[in-house]
């Protein structure tokens, strides 16, 4: 079976949307990586830092997953990373009402021995550093080696982020980040300078207008399903990240043609994530509903123009 | 061969570009709808109105694609309508720089004899009531009705417009005046409660980001194809419009599989179609071309995962 490292942050999130809002739920990008990653038979391990207040029953979540969780290190006198936001009408815009990094703060990632020679490594939007420092711990070089990242270690760290970037195999980006970073509007003539930093593959998020595979002279597409209602929005991200590497680490197979399977995968398993608060409809997720989801991007995407 | 009755603008645009600027040169939904459509075998016929002012080479271009205009009046002592625009750097937004009504204040579209048992009508952008007045001609009911709009109409005429909503079988629309038409975010719920007020199958544009097909409880998604270079925007959705309608009126499957088809060979139509100025690239396109770009579109969209 394959081995998946999975570094992020193990959150507590306070969460506001039109819909409503929430007390401290759990969130983080590890964990949103790791509940969509667990929809696959891989050996999966969380790499990272919580406070003493973080209830013993979240950390049973994860590993009641079969998530490994020897590496999420446990600070008792600490308090854990705490993030609350609210989303605008839209659900595209949010403003972060407060950020306390708490134990993030000293964050240094500890990998488990059992776990260094893992196939892939999915690095959660941390920062650039701290994303490096788990690359290095790596005894052998990965398969594949994932990285998320954002906007906010582009205005104050790019120069580490440039080194990171150098070292991995596919980038996941969001569209208005994939132009910050190369100064181009077009996402193809940006996906190409990307892909000179260091990534052979690049996946730029695009939100509800779904996701964009470049890899050479080669584009996918895979769009966002058109939903009813998106009822919270945090996580989605993450959630398409863990499906993309759960996926990949599964089959074994990091050809570009898998890549779009695994890109429709983490679709389908985001299209999910937004249906309710937090974690909530990723914690009881069934293969039999992932199944009918899959079906339904199928007919979304695929039609019957006989080419010569 | 089916007959296909297209009424809107031909006209003169004038458009800044971050790329250049143009003077006067040929456009109208008309025009792009009618050239798109020269791209399928069908008999098609542009009902429009021009001034004297404008140049026999023009209507020269039309007819020499197959495109009848015994329905294009021309006002000699009139002058042809006249838009111009200049598009932001981000190429989705632009600003009207004027918009001289002229012969079009005083359009009253006569369908030619030939042309009124059409099979399919496409009624491009203008003024509801001379959208309707269109369909009043038709002698025969066509097999489909397709009607595109924009939000001015429903500023200023929202009560004729909801009129000849009713009457037609498909609507083409942007995802903006979708929200506006129906007062709803999801553009799942806008394009159900568009459904409700009369046509059957609802396509809303997303511009960069493709374009949306429901029927029922069916969607379809295609994708804008991803450009290096957006040169000039003006006339894509006219010509997705008529790759549309073209496709539809000359395969004479008005099922919703085949309507899938439709809209790609739309989006295909309009990937061209912002290569260059205006009309520019429509010209001259050739069929090969269109195929090659459609088996780019099957590489962007089709996956394989098998499902059971």
């Amino acid at each position: 079976m394959s081995k998946l490292v999975i570094v992020g942050t193990v959150a507590f999130d306070a969460i506001e949307t039109p819909f409503g809002k929430t007390d401290k739920i759990l969130g983080g990008a590890a964990t949103f990586i790791g509940l969509a990653a667990s929809q696959f038979d891989v050996d999966s391990a969380a790499v990272s830092i919580v406070g003493g207040d973080f209830p013993q029953e979240y950390l049973e979540l994860l590993s009641n997953r079969n998530i490994n969780i020897d590496g999420v290190e446990i600070v008792k006198e600490g308090k854990t990373f705490f993030w609350s936001g609210k989303y605008h009408n839209d659900m595209n815009t949010r403003d972060t009402l407060a950020t306390e990094l708490n134990v993030l703060a000293d964050f240094n990632p500890d990998v488990p021995k059992a776990y260094r020679n893992a196939d892939v490594v999915m690095l959660g939007n941390l920062h650039p550093m701290v994303q490096m420092s788990v690359l290095e711990q790596m005894e052998s070089k990965p398969q594949l080696a994932i990285l998320d990242t954002m906007n906010f270690w582009m205005d104050c760290a790019l120069e580490d982020l440039h080194k990171v970037i150098a070292k991995i195999d596919v980038i996941t980006i969001n569209d208005e980040e994939a132009r910050q970073l190369t100064g181009e509007y077009s996402l193809v003539v940006a996906a190409r300078k990307i892909q000179e930093l260091g990534p052979t593959y690049v996946v730029i998020k695009k939100g509800e207008h779904g996701a964009l595979l470049f890899h050479e002279n080669n584009m996918f597409y895979a769009p966002a399903l058109p939903l009813e209602e998106v009822f919270d929005p945090t996580g989605a991200g993450d959630t398409f990240a863990g499906g993309f590497a759960g996926y990949l680490a599964k089959t074994e197979d990091y050809s570009f043609e898998n890549m779009k399977n695994a890109v429709i995968y983490g679709s389908t398993l985001a299209s999910f994530c937004v249906e309710k608060f937090g974690t909530e409809r990723m914690q009881n997720l069934t293969s039999d509903e992932i199944d009918h989801r899959l079906k339904e991007f199928k007919q979304l995407t695929q039609f019957n123009i006989e080419l010569s």
